[in-house]
């Protein structure tokens, strides 16, 4: 059982989560309404955006004052309670700005050097992934766990790539994937593609260098829906991000292994 | 203007795919309800794709007996109007069946070694891309278009990858991709992907191979919506697929660019 503490956060987090989801979805709603030409204006991106995260940071702020906030935008900022949220009001943003339903609102927390809770809201598809360590992961009300196969021959891997790492290790992520007999995935939000994994409709994710807010939700989901996550130094990531390895556990060593091949 | 001919045959595919969207889309959801062990029983994708393709073939025999008809499953069937559609009821079945929500049911039509009609049905998010040849290309009501961008460094690049094909075609692009500072995007769905470049969701799509089906009704998409796409046999690809290059103007020659030094 999650102490109260514990708990008042994880009914807030989804709670907070749904309610900047729609947020989110009017902004991403009313900009596939616009004409192409009115697209164009970056403005109305950056204006979502701000306001989501500043929406977030506002319904923590008010309701654990106490607490740390760590996010994408905006200067961290740090609690005495000893809880830190991990937060990134819209993970996908290239997807988003172009009316591609594949990016999602995540929010995680982070306590004494554990990721103690993690929620990947989608709010296009009313899917909301949550997990608090030890209560098992669920989407919406439904228990959910990774896929028991046990090669990666008989599903598709989801694969990330950012601007911060080099090509190289993408390059031949691929290549192994291929000589794996495995598909690669990227649909260009790594925090649903965790989710994914979770809810076992991915064998697993790789990629070379996640930041703290992209990762950590997904992670604990992953945990609690009986995948395997290659461990991760939380208090670390939280300032320089890292490296993130997740599948189900029977297809977890080849997973590693074809991590480890790509990024040595 | 269409022949009276085309016109009712364009109504009829837009019809169709709605339709048969509805179908797809109960199979999608009442999937989704299923538990995870349920889920495992092959049985039961069978049982959606076999369904919605009889469907498909059906409301067309139905309405336009003479006409011919060419899909990923079951026999070809020769027609003596020189209409030929050329479907695939669903395409991403990997997504379909993992409960991803990027498939699509696409319906083309060839006359006279043309791709007259294209229709690309998304039900889950109620968007039905449709063109029809010299009439611009749509979705839903609205007319859509191709980027403008000028640069492949100004969004991701489509990019599709199949067993049929060597793996090494797709690392090297994946590497030019890379090189080239874009951006690859891979949803498994080609024929989505395909109806994303028409709507200028993302710059471009490179595969080394498709099938007729999971490309042509793309194609024409993308021709009507401003693109540019490599030229391709039309009647020799009815049999045997063929290498599918599109993009919006400003970057299709640069996108040629990559397709080329990938799969030489």
């Amino acid at each position: 059982m999650p102490s109260q503490d514990l708990e008042t956060r994880y009914i807030a987090a989804r709670a907070i989560a749904q309610e900047v989801g729609e947020m989110a979805l009017d902004y991403f709603r009313s900009w596939a309404d616009l004409t192409v030409e009115i697209k164009g204006h970056q403005d109305f991106v950056s204006e979502a955006d701000k306001n989501v995260e500043l929406a977030v940071r506002a319904k923590l702020a008010s309701a654990f004052p106490d607490d740390g906030i760590v996010g994408e935008e905006g200067a961290a900022v740090l609690g005495t309670s000893g809880y830190t949220w991990v937060i990134d009001p819209v993970d996908g943003t290239t997807n988003f700005i172009n009316g591609i339903a594949q990016w999602c609102v995540i929010l995680a927390c982070v306590f004494q050097g554990q990721v103690v809770i993690g929620v990947v809201h989608d709010p296009v598809h009313n899917e909301l992934h949550h997990a608090v360590l030890g209560g098992g992961a669920f989407c919406n009300d439904r228990a959910i766990r990774c896929s028991l196969k046990t090669s990666l021959q008989e599903g598709s891997l989801g694969v990330g790539f950012s601007g911060r790492t080099h090509g190289d290790g993408i390059q031949r992520l691929v290549a192994l994937c291929s000589a794996a007999g495995t598909m690669f995935w990227r649909n260009g939000s790594g925090g649903l593609s965790l989710a994914y994994v979770a809810s076992g409709r991915i064998l697993g994710y790789v990629e070379e260098h996640m930041n703290a807010w992209d990762f950590m939700a997904g992670h604990l989901l992953v945990s609690e829906a009986g995948g395997i996550r290659e461990p991760v130094d939380i208090e670390h990531a939280l300032v320089h991000g890292g490296r993130v390895v997740v599948a189900g556990a029977g297809v977890y060593d080849a997973t590693k292994a074809l991590a480890e091949a790509a990024f040595s």
